[in-house]
This record gives C-alpha cells, sequence and structure tokens, in this order.
C-alpha cells in the first residue's frame, strides 16, 4: 500500500490523502479495486482526525482503494467550496482510474455530520456523482444546517433518479444533530425509489465515527460497531465482490421499483402502469382482464386484494397466476418501447 | 422448560401457548426472568407458523419465559376482537407472574406485519401496555391497514408520553408492506422522545421472520438475521440483564429527552425551559442570563452558537460552563417541584 | 413444536425430551429436518440442567429436532449404564425418524463435561453411532476420568476410521478438566484423519454451558458464547444447510485426507501411494516419473519440492501439471479397484 | 498515520514498513499505544505481500501503531539470519516506543507459516521477546520445518516460563502444514502453563491470511475471518484495552497457574504444594488438615474429591471452606517468601 498526500487547494487548505494498494503480482484475481472517499465531521468548522484515518483504513483493510478529502472548512467554508473540493477529488480519482487500479464506476463516498451533508450533497446536486454513499450522523436538516451556514442546501430535497444507494447510521439520542435528520432523508430516498439500508441505534451520541475501543466513546450501545462491518459488506452488494479478475455481479439493484425508469416494463406495478396512455392501457386490456378476474373471485370469498394487486409487479403477478414466459416476455418487448409517463 | 397451550377463547379460536423456565435450583442467581409476547403476522386472515415458535424459540434461548398468541384472525377478525385478545393475554401473563416467575415490568411484545399493528396497538392505544415493543415489518400506515380491514386504528397517530421504547426491522424492498411504514412511525416516535432502535435492511422482502435458514427466505442480504441477536442485546439495555438474583440497571432510559415528562428538571432542554410560566422563568433568570453571555462571547468570534444551546439540556451546559455542582442540584431541586408545560 | 418427556428407564431414572418441529404447511421447503440429542454433564453424579434445556433451545431455533436424555448417573451411574442410555435414546430416535420428520443420517450428539465423555464415547464405540458430535469442555483423559469412575473407557484411545466429525470447544483455564483433555483428542481425530473444528477461548473455566447472559457466568472472554452459532454453521458445512424439499451437499467432508479409506484412490497422497503393492506402482510408473521430472526440475533451480510432493494429493499434482481430465479419471478407475495398504 | 519503509539491512533486503498513528490531539484519550510486527509467510523463499500490508491494516484499524518485517529469504534464508532482522526490527522498534507512542511492553508479534516459525521463535528463544504471539497455520515441527531448512530450531522445544501468551489459528484440512503443527505448540504451551487462545477452522487450507473478500480464497468456512476481530478481543484481554490516559487491567493473565512461577503462593495448586520442603509442608500442616477432613467426609458419602483438590489452587479451597481471608493472606505473605520447587 502506498500513502500520500496531495494538496488540492493550497489557498483553502484542501488535501487528498490517498492509500492505494496493488493489484496482480500475488493478488492475481484481483485487477482493480472499488473505491472511497471519506468526508469528515466537524462542523465546517474543521475536518476531525477521528473520521478520517480510522475510517479510511476500515476500507483499505476490506480492499478498496481509499482517499480522505480535508475540504474547506473554517474562514473558507463558504458554500459551494466545500462541493467544489469534492468536485476536484472525485475527477481527480476518475482521471486515474487507471494510474490507481479503481473501478471509476465503483466508487463510493462516505461522510460523518457535516461532511455526511457533503456527502449526501454529493449524492444529489454534484455533477461528478458517487456510485454509492454512506451518511453517518449526517446534518441534512434545514434547522441544523442553518446553525452551520446561512446558505446550504438541503439534500433531501434534491434526491432525484439519479441519487446513488444510501447507507445511513446514525444514533437515537443524538442531540446534535437529531434524528430526524436520518429518517427524513430516508423518506425522501423512498419517495424517488432509491435503495437504502439504515441502522438507528439506541444510543451512541453523536460524534462515534467507527466506534473502534481506541476513539473512546463515552456510552454507546453494544451494536453500535457493527455499521462499520454491515457496510463493508453492503458496498459488496451495491458494488459486487471481488471475484476472478473481476466484480461479481451486484446482488442489490440501486433502485427498488421501477416505475420511475424512463421506459415501463413489466417490473412496473399495476398501479403505476393503469396510469398510462390510452394506448398502453388497451394493449395491457387482456392481462388486466385476467387479473381482474382473480380480484374478482377472492372478493366473493371475502378477501380485497386488490390493493396488493395495485403494488405488485406485473411480472410477478402474471407469473403467480401460470401466464407462460414467452407471453410475458412478448409484452415485456412491447412495454420498453414506451416512454413512461409520471 | 414447560410448553403448554391455553385455550383462551374457544369461538374465536385464540390461544396462548406458554413456554415457562424454571428458576432456582442450578439456575441458582435467577430468581425471576423478564417475558415476551409473540404476535404473528398473516394480514388477520391467519396466524403464521412461522412467525411462531421459530420466534419464540429466540427468547426462550436467551432466558426469557416466551409466550405465542394466536388472535382472532379471518371470520373472527373484526377489531377490537385482536386487541382484547392482546388484552386478555397480557392480563393473564402479569396475573400469573408470580407462578411463572416473571418481573411483570419487564415484559415485551414482538409483532410481524399484521401482527406488527398489533403489537404497535398494545404499545399506544392498549389497557395493559408492554413494556418493550418490537415491530417486524409492522402495517402501520392507513393505506394498508384498509386493505386488511376497514376500521383498524392508526399506530403512529396514538404514540404518547406512556408508549414503550420500540425496535424496529424491516427490509427495504418490501413491496407488501412500503417501507414508509416503518420509517413513519419512527417519526411518531420521535415526536414524542420515546426511545428507539431501527434496522433497515437492503433487500428481504415481507414476511423474512428469524431469517434462520430453515425457513428458505429466498433473498436476503448477509445482515438481515442480525435483528435477532440484535433485540436481544437491545431489550437488554431496555430491561437490564440478567444478574445476580435481580436483572442489572438499565443501559438505555426509555426516553430520550426530559422535555415532556410531568415535571421540569435539569434535563430539560434551554429551549424547552424558555418556554415555561413567568415564575420558572424568573428562577433561571441568574443561569440564563449566563449562557446569555457565552452565546454574546461567540457571536463576537463569528459563530452562532444559540441554536445549539437552545437543544442542549440545561445541566450539559452548567457543567460545561463550571456552575458548581451544588449550585445545579439546588435549582433541579426547584424545578422538579413545577409542573411541566407542554 | 411438541414437547414432551419419554422415561427411557424408570428404573434408573432415565428419560428423554424431546421437541419436535413441523414440517411442510407454512414450512413448505422442509420435508425432515437435522436433529441433535444433548447429553448434560455433571460428573456422573448428576445431569445438569444448565446443560440441557439451554443447550436444546439453541439447535431448536436452528431448525433441529432437539432431544434431551438424562442418563444414568449417581449410584445408577456404572459403566456400561450411561452408553447403554445413549443406545436406546439413539436407537429410538432413529426408528422414529419418519414419525418425527427426522434425517436419520444426520443426527449430531452434544455433550458437556462428562456428558462430552458420553458423547465422545457415542463417537468412537458406539454401536448406533452419531453423524456428528459436539464436545464440550469434556472430560476424555484418563487421569479425570478415574476421578469420575475406575472403569470408564478412555475415547481417545478408540478413535477408529467410523469415527464422525467433532467439534470441540473449552476455556483454556478450565481448571476441573485440563485443556490436554481437548487437544490430545484433537491429535487422536488427526491421526485418523478426521474433520474437526475447535476452538479454545483464553478464559471462561469449566461449565460455562452456552455463555448465555441468563446462566450467569463469571468471568468469561468475549468470543466464549460465539461456539454457539459457530457449532450451527458447523452442523451446516458437514450436514448441509436447510435446501428446498432436501438438505444441500455438505460443504465439509467427514474425513481429512483418503488414505486410509479401503480402497486407493487418485485423492490418496503420492506419499501414501508410494508404499503400495508393486503391481500399483508399476500402474502408477508413468505419472510418477513425470512428478519426478518437475521435481529434478525445481532442483536445478536449487529448491527441494519433493516433501511437498508427498504430502499432497495425487490428482491435485496431476492437474496442476495439466494432466487431462479424462487421464486422472481413467486412472481413479483403476485404483478404485484396488484395495489399500495401511 | 504515517507509513514509511525503513532498510534495516540493504544487502539481505530486510525492511520494516511503519504505520504510525497519532496520540493526543482529537485522540485526547490515548497517549500511546499497544504495537504489532507482522511476519509475512512464504515458506523462507519470498514475503508473502498477502500477509503483509492487508494484516497490518487489521490492527492499524485497532488502533495499534503498526510494523510489517521483510525478513532474510531465499539465498538469505539460513538461521539465524531471519531470527536477527526480527531481534533488529524489535529492539529498534522498543528503542523509538517513545518517539512512536508506544506501549514498550504491549507489543505483539503475528506470523504466518514460515513466518509463524519465526514469530514462535521470537516468542521462545529471542533475546528481545514479545509480549504477546498470534500463530498463524504456524510451521513448527520438524517435519515440515526440515522441509524448508535443515538447521530451523523446532519452538516448541523451547517455550519456557517467559514464553508470552499465544494465540493460534489454523484449518483443519491444512495439507502445506498439518494441523499437529498447531496442536502440539499448544501441549508446549499447555506444559509451561502458558496463556492462550486457539481456534482451528473445519476447512480453509494454507495460506488464507485474513480470509477477506478480496484475498480469493478458494475455499473457507464461514468462520474462520472470525479469527481476525477475535485476535483483536484476545490482544485487548491481554494488553488491557484503550482507556483514559492509559490501557485497562488486562482481564487475562499471560499465565494459566501458578506452580512455576519463582515463589510459592497461595494462587499454587494443592497437589503442588506437597511437593514442597518439609519446612513449607510444616507451615501448611493446619490448612492441609482442614482440607482432608473434607475429604473424608466425602469418602463417607462415597466420593472422591481428592483429585479435585489437587488440582485447585490453595486459596479457592479456603475461600470455599470459609477460612477468614485474613487468614490466607497472612498464609501467602509466607509463602510468597518461600523459592518454588519445580
Amino acid at each position: 500500500m502506498k500513502m500520500e498526500k496531495l494538496i488540492l487547494n493550497q489557498e483553502r487548505n484542501v488535501s487528498l490523502v490517498t492509500m492505494i494498494q496493488e493489484v496482480g503480482g500475488e493478488f492475481g484475481s484481483v485487477v482493480k479495486r472499488p473505491a472511497i472517499l471519506v468526508l469528515p465531521g466537524g462542523g465546517y468548522a474543521m475536518c476531525s482526525d477521528r473520521e478520517a484515518e480510522p475510517v479510511a483504513l476500515v476500507y483499505a483493510k476490506a480492499g478498496y482503494q481509499a482517499f480522505i478529502l480535508r475540504y474547506s472548512v473554517g474562514e473558507h467554508k463558504d458554500w459551494p467550496n466545500p462541493l467544489n473540493d469534492y468536485e476536484q477529488a472525485m475527477t481527480l480519482i476518475r482521471s486515474k482510474a487507471e494510474e490507481w487500479h479503481i473501478y471509476e464506476d465503483k466508487i463510493a463516498v462516505i461522510g460523518f455530520s457535516a461532511g455526511g451533508h457533503l456527502a449526501a450533497c454529493a449524492a444529489t446536486i454534484s455533477k461528478n456523482r458517487p456510485n454509492a454513499a454512506i451518511l453517518g450522523y449526517a446534518a441534512v436538516e434545514k434547522k441544523i444546517l442553518d446553525m452551520l451556514h446561512p446558505d446550504l442546501p438541503i439534500p433531501g430535497e434534491h434526491v432525484d433518479a439519479r441519487t446513488c444507494p444510501c447507507f445511513l447510521f446514525a444514533a437515537r439520542d443524538d442531540r446534535t444533530v437529531g434524528i430526524e435528520n436520518t429518517v427524513n432523508f430516508e423518506l425522501a430516498l423512498n419517495n424517488e425509489n432509491i435503495s437504502f439500508e439504515s441502522h438507528i441505534y439506541a444510543y451512541g451520541g453523536h460524534g462515534f465515527s467507527t466506534g473502534e475501543d481506541s476513539l473512546a466513546i463515552s456510552k454507546m450501545c453494544s451494536r453500535l460497531p457493527h455499521w462499520v462491518q454491515d457496510s463493508i459488506e453492503w458496498l459488496g452488494d451495491i458494488f459486487g465482490k471481488f471475484g476472478d479478475k473481476a466484480m461479481t455481479q451486484p446482488a442489490c439493484p440501486g433502485k427498488v421499483g421501477f416505475d420511475r425508469e424512463p421506459k415501463l416494463s413489466v417490473y412496473c406495478t399495476v398501479g403505476h402502469l393503469k396510469k398510462q396512455s390510452p394506448e398502453t392501457l388497451a394493449m395491457l386490456g387482456p392481462v388486466f382482464a385476467q387479473l381482474d378476474g382473480v380480484i374478482a373471485s377472492y372478493k366473493e370469498k371475502g378477501m380485497d386484494i386488490s390493493g396488493y394487486v395495485q403494488n405488485e409487479r406485473l411480472q410477478d403477478l402474471l407469473q403467480i397466476i401460470k401466464v407462460p414466459q414467452e407471453q410475458i416476455d412478448e409484452l415485456d418487448a412491447g412495454l420498453t418501447q414506451i416512454a413512461n409517463i409520471f
């Protein structure tokens, strides 16, 4: 492993620590590595050392190329300075992907507290988006952000279809950044069908970083340090795991639901397909009739499954009622040529 | 361990399975045990076996007295039949606390899906409240509840200061009970300062129960089965752990924040104390003046900490600015005689 | 789950507790279950409750049919009474395999302390052998056994090719049953190429059972309770995991090495094959010549790999030097008709 | 963290990579750190990169100062070159303890395969001994060592009272370094009452290092990667955990039993004390008489506890039979002035 410190902006005191591990040789099956960019917290007043190297080491240990960005803080904190620093760092990393043996579509960002705000901005409003974001007790609500700086954007308002999958963690009893910061951001992700995982621990306060023994967190519950290994396994689900000369296929898609994709498909829910154009509805008429028949037969037995049917994917239902797969495929071929109305 | 099946209501087919373990003898340090009541899911159409014994065994293994309630479903599902079944079961358990060696103030309830709705109702609107509630992919939003039965109460609307601490888990990609069910209930708990822990796993769908190998869950992420052990440790934080002839002191209070307690205290936040009666404000005048001085001195340095001060507990701030503990204690003695206005 | 207590021998106070779980119905993919028989410890003076139900619950929770044998102790402890009790119990379980939904070739035994002696006897000298054995701080050395009863067999002296795979655990600082009991039994298993797993924890003393909080173990290291989940996963490696209507293929063979099987095979090591009859050697002559060539070429480079070659399986080496698989298969077809000399 | 590569011996190509983390500042409670020296494997033909940085990162993440020694191999492997390299490295680390913020009595060594041999030699025959040793599938038996080099010392023959606590791990099915290497070394440690922990996994072969996903181990059981976190927790038991400005008291003593300490004590076993000089026996006469009385009373009930009594610590027995603590302390004061005969 080679560890270096690059100065990104002398004037604003912005630096990037790089931890680059070898590929090939004795690591023969590894030809490239995924990467992660660490954004420490510190209320835009500082970049906390406790959320810098101790965090980067976690992912370096897991085989990731790891980077720590010390972005503009204190007198240089005016927005969008920190975001610009992020853009510069991510652009540099992607441009050096070859030299640094990095899969350029497998680069995560992790941020804590104010760094979590920056990470959430990277996931929602940046030009050079990360492929996954880990948000640790991130400050993302207006009430707390206004205390840090009056001009900060509210990431939850900008979640869109391009937002990457997110992993969120915090402690319930955080009194610096209230738990509604994490919970409301989950709702924003949910509204856009973005995949996420979330762990809110009963107690641990604010700023616990990895919860490692050596960080001397005063009071935290036994589950809290689990976010570290859990986040590694989650990244393995989103990026794929290390395989032979390539990463394996991701186990978890970045989206939950396909109702917001540009084109229609049999993966859309019935409820969503029912809101499409008359032409589409005509095309779907026969299968909808079949489903209505099933709903009616349940109603006779005193059971209303119409709500359930609305929420299910068309494909799943057609499979349940034994529509032949070729017929489903044919339907899908038709749907995927139709622009989605949403 | 003694396992029995008690009939609670022959007509409605309601039963209670009891798993009672010994105390004393070779379990000399154990004089009583905490308990848990399992409420299986099944859309109020059935009580799923997959969420019954396999779940009770988890807590029996951890030393709990375990109970499974098969409540009114199908033709008997009309509300409040299931809630009445719960009340009957909990009343029976508490009345037999002596005979069954149970701490009557350490009885949890765990429910899944529709059983999670029932558990959430137990936590919010029941007469005989549980001391902790574990909610697994619980159906608690109007949209989904209306599909089950038109008259079901919405538990999130009834969270109050008496609501017990909750542990919530679900999978992000649950399409039967959307993840907003879990997330919005967390917001309701947050609004009332109720302690909770929450784990939302990237994928695992609906109805995964313990995620045990033998349940053959088709597709779930590696973290998902962790809720089982995590819930045991969380209960240990809320109820205390098994100690010598008694449970140890709980590590986690049931409330986060004390702004909603019947009486005031130095544990209230400054922001909350500022909304009290003129008499109270007069009493707090001198310490508020001190705090205002600190805020002003920070403002001179260009930093606005007034929002931070609002959210902190009075005691913590007074300790930071080195007010002698006796003086704080004296203040507290005064405050705890004043009814809280909220 | 149905829990019953069967009396096996009234006179000697021998009983079998059965915990039988359902198959089919909502457990549709489960048609049978593996099983485990628990043998509590207690120095053949008693059967400890602490190593009975709390242990059975572990495996019941994992989907196993679980049994607790309270065997002959105290005035009835004369050998082979306890072994006879075991034989009776195992014979009963296997005879009821159909009724109790049990895979009769997937029945483990777990014993603690003196019960570990009995479990080790089951694995080595019983007529009705278990398919896997878990030995917890088992007393198996003459020095300690003689203190319990003068006539007890020493299981380590009877490990043979039919001995099942074993999982051993104990605490290093056990002063009742010294750690050499566990370590020397591992050597005996090693001598017969039996597969095993072993966990010796730095401290925890004697009699810690599952290490569960409710058992109030006075002083044990944080790793100690891991044996519980580890043993479940190990059983999954040995028996296979729950699959659809069947257990999956075991990941771990019961033997390490095939040099002691009745017939030869390409899985034998080169060193072992070299000790066979002249006819066998003649048959293997060409491949041995190839290997000698490789050894010679390494020697030229100053590296002696002859020892390594002796210890490797013939098949693995032939694959490394790119002998075509058909040729290896042909060789194996020949070898498997030849009786092994060992 | 600062990462550097120091050349220890240019001619033999010996180097030391240092990973030094900060103390003080934001790590205010940390004034020094424990340390670990990594000795990669490679059959004394090479130093494997797979057992170098990936291992050092594990302990760096846990807050340790980490070092990687690439010792003399290949043409420079003649003994004692590698041991001399170790001595040089350890001497350097201890001499720089102040500058590098290291507790000089809390320095572990970890070695794999041939590096495990070197680590075991460090623990047994080096001049500058480590304070704990972690041995991963270490080659320590004559049979395998002779294949590496004819003159290598056999560490198991040199275990003595000064040998540090050891943590051993390996896979049962290791065919390069047979499992007897690990098991027999445990017996050697046991003979000298040295504290140890050991994990032998059912399968994983040789050379699995941390078992991290990115190392692409072909076939290993699910428990195998647990040695990593387990070894960190074990070091915390042996060295103490990070506390406020100091490490906490170790939870696990380095010795099991005190029968081999230079002086006697009430912590010696009764059996050992009985072999001491007539003067000592005279001094112990009254308490031995008391114990004999207890043994006799049990014999009347048909129970022989004399063996048990031999193996127990005098203090524990005296406490059980309610000898007043002052009397025990007085006895201890006398015993600790007497040289131990063993």
